[in-house]
């Protein structure tokens, strides 16, 4: 719009509505401005009308590529996705579907677009050089919102030198076609340039880093998460979170387990009430949910299903703001009988976590390095010799104790090991042992759940054991209480009464008869976190739940 | 113990104390039967006292097979799984684990026990013919409790005849050594016997059929679920519902798609309140469970996911007390971005039945042969030519019509289809096109979700559809819509506000600009019990829940 200010009619100095000063009186000021902008909007209207007609007259006289842009045809072309582009599309036609992550104009007959689809890149040229693309095309195409989606039909070509901004940057699109697929709104609340950049060490939002790019901290990136999630890197993390539940599943099946899925619903507080969630309007009764499936997969044991696992939501409501706990997270479960002795169960464990971070290597290559670029330790995990380390619990208390940590409470069995002396012991072993992955066994009774199987001869010790990753806990498990009476007696040393509502079918089912067994629970959010070195648990959560966040 | 009144001592008819009419007095009677029985006790204890002496002195003396019966010893035998067990383990020794499921004594020297593993049955022979099996240990054999869980081994033989009481019934064990692994209590509250079979058509509890035999009914049966699950049957079942699962990823992975897990806890209900379970207790506000993965699967596609899946569970707040409603079930969702008709997602889930059907009868003939021993309809699913059927909605309301149904209420766009109707409708086309399952398409706007595309010239209508198995729905699905400004349209003309506090996220997931995309969610539970005809939806889970149910 024009400035109404700067076109005031020059006639108002001759107005004779002045003040004896000569200046116009503060009125007639008033009606001039008014009049004049009256005036100037109607002439900008008039303006702006002939503009648009001569504009459309041009157009329909000059354009002639209007079947190549425009709102999306109804058709059946081939659709190529934008990640099996290589050198054997080079010289041919291709179709896509992505979004305009960039776009510039060089002049009215070239514009540069960076297109993208699941966080990749590549450059589009839209130079309106033949009939088939017009001067008009460039504008349109120009003019589209960011991060709208547009169907674009091109021929590939090497680009020389490689387009150093692009992720596919050996390859680029030379514009035949363009069409509307979905547009964005003019305003988006973060840019998915401005997610793509790695975290900062310190978040300070609103501010800038040192090289003036918005800082967008991790709150402003779970507020808008499906923005977030459009980035290369979290396509990659996503792809490999999905690639560590379909390798668990792959191992489990393998070994002939069977899927469970055990109900999140239940009808007491197993763990005394606190830390559990409560729904408060089942059918004039209270339900809570699942902290884990821990008493229902033994059920299922005690039922003869022999080896099972699950993997379905674990519910705990812990008041637990840190970077590694969540309110609702994705457990990796299972249970098995054993023939003689529980560590065949823990070696069939360790197994699946060297498979996992085997395969995962193997496999994603190219996901783990585009993680890479934001969380430099992705890729470095380390697996000395391809085998998992297990060392007796009170074994790691040793090397804590030489490499002078204070373990007294330990040794006097008072309290588990803390969270800082699993990171210290994590950094010991790393050093001696060149491995990320290690297993303690053997953990003392006392900071075990009633369910856990005591030690043969030592009953201040148990059958039970924790894996840590990056010297932090993802699984924690044991051989459980198959015997009835030892399991009310076990419940009784904890405090937990055997016959109460919730404990009565979890202890029956033992009085029937149930095999030695022994499983374990994983967290899937930890195994991702840990393995490719993230920050925050929460970055490898789709959709994060704390005490703070139940949306979106 | 010794009858104490048979053992009378004959001297009382001469004592003093007797009464004028020559018959002993009252007092004196008393007197003597109390004398009498407390020598005849003593005489018994001693009795007893003497035999047990001479039983120990026999066993220790006599017993040449201590070592191959009791506890169970710390070795590292090989166990065999009893279902591996074939025609090339003739006359070679086996260890197997597995539960007496019944046990009979011939004699003091032979023994007849029906061993069972996984529902798998298989008859042993104790007999003491040599040193190593002793008439000591065929007792100890005979005495253990039904339902205990032994360590067998012996010898396979092949009897002649076939033992026709067991399931493997051309082979059986001639035991060498028996020890016991867990014991069960000499009560249990449901026998696996009775649990093996078939329901009957009226389930009267404490009654007995035909055959004398007690009526267990599903109630039963659910409440002692942990014994339950131990027949042939339910392991079958479970077999096949964790083939289903594993056959829908296998599925979905093939294609491309993600595997996703969305939030359960969610922050606002968004389905208005009714039919969702609250969290009271979610850190000072309250939380909902999620009634579907819907509103978060979409918004991942918003976020570039392209193709995801999910299993998990969902909830529902329904009172609905019917063969086919749970509370919580496992739901199998997917949703997909499609580059020109929602006919290709359609086409994708079709084809994913047809697999799943086509897997199911080529991988797992034994188990649903298993099955249909208790439910007939087992392993006569249809699929006419290996294909879905394709009807529009309305020719399935014409073929309803056309068989008489009264089909008004549908011709005017006032009600879906009953289930009645649905049912009816299932008869006619397993009839008319010799198949178990087809698919509505073009379902009318007014009985769809207000997320659901309307169909592009009949406004009334909507690119949707069903899936039916034996004319239930199994599966709901649709085009969504992927325009922000459309979708609060089909808010608000549902009555939906689409600013509410569980809604906003959602629909701003659209203005930054979405692909089309369309998804369905399938329940596990219905498609493993429409596949094998069972009579009731908690007989395809393994803990179920519903209004009435909370437990196990």
């Amino acid at each position: 719009m024009e400035n109404a200010e700067a076109s005031l009619p020059t006639h108002a100095k001759d107005n004779p509505n002045v003040s004896a000063d000569g200046a116009p009186s503060k009125n007639a000021l008033k009606k001039a401005q008014k009049e004049a902008e009256k005036a100037a909007k109607k002439a900008a209207a008039k303006a702006k009308e002939a503009e648009q007609k001569a504009m459309q007259q041009a157009q329909a006289a000059e354009d002639t590529a209007t079947d190549n842009y425009g709102p999306v045809p109804q058709d059946a072309v081939e659709i190529t996705h934008l990640k099996k582009l290589g050198d054997d599309h080079v010289d041919k036609e291709v179709t896509i579907i992505v979004r305009i992550h960039n776009s510039r104009s060089q002049s009215a007959k070239l514009a540069f677009l960076m297109l993208r689809q699941q966080g990749k890149t590549i450059q589009a040229v839209v130079a309106a050089t033949g009939d088939s693309v017009s001067k008009q095309m460039v504008k349109w195409a120009v003019g589209i919102n960011i991060n709208s989606f547009v169907r674009v039909t091109g021929l590939v070509k090497k680009p020389d030198p490689p387009v150093a901004s692009a992720s596919i940057s050996n390859l680029e699109i030379h514009v035949h076609k363009i069409y509307l697929v979905s547009s964005a709104a003019e305003q988006i609340p973060m840019q998915v340039k401005d997610a793509e950049r790695p975290p900062p060490a310190q978040e300070k939002e609103g501010e800038v880093d040192a090289e003036g790019a918005p800082i967008v901290t991790l709150k402003t990136r779970l507020d808008n998460r499906v923005i977030d999630l459009q980035t290369e890197c979290n396509q990659a993390i996503f792809t490999i979170s999905s690639a560590v539940e379909g390798l668990f599943e792959e191992y489990m099946r393998k070994s002939g387990a069977r899927k469970f899925n055990t109900p999140k619903l239940l009808g007491a507080a197993t763990e005394g009430g606190s830390g559990v969630f409560e729904v408060n309007n089942y059918f004039g009764k209270s339900g809570f949910l699942a902290q884990s499936p821990q008493l229902h997969k033994q059920m299922l044991i005690a039922g003869d299903c022999e080896a099972v696992f699950e993997i379905g939501p674990v519910f705990r409501a812990e008041n637990s703001n840190t970077h590694r706990h969540l309110t609702e997270f994705t457990g990796l479960d299972f249970e098995m009988v054993f023939n003689h002795h529980y560590h065949e169960v823990l070696e069939f464990a360790e197994q699946l976590i060297v498979f996992i971070v085997h395969e995962l290597n193997a496999r994603y290559k190219d996901e783990i390095a585009v993680v890479k670029k934001s969380f430099p330790r992705a890729g470095d995990f380390h697996l000395k010799d391809g085998k998992a380390l297990r060392l007796k619990y009170f074994d790691g208390i040793k090397l804590l104790r030489d490499a002078g940590v204070d373990t007294t409470e330990q040794d006097n069995f008072v309290t588990d090991l803390t969270t800082a002396q699993e990171k210290k012991l994590g950094q010991i072993i790393r050093e001696k042992y060149d491995t990320d992955f290690y297993v303690l066994d053997e953990f003392p009774m006392v900071v075990r759940p009633f369910y856990t199987k005591p030690h043969p001869t030592d009953p201040k010790l148990s059958n039970s054991y924790d894996f840590f990753m990056r010297g932090e806990e993802i699984m924690s498990g044991a051989q459980r209480i198959n015997d009835a009476a030892d399991l009310e007696a076990s419940m009784r040393a904890k405090g937990v009464d055997p016959n109460s509502e919730g404990f009565q079918d979890y202890v029956n089912a033992f009085r029937q008869g149930c095999r030695p067994h022994a499983g374990g629970g994983l967290g899937l959010n930890r195994i991702v976190m840990f393995f490719l070195g993230l920050d925050n648990v929460r970055q490898a959560t789709p959709f994060p739940r704390d005490p703070q966040r139940l949306r979106p």
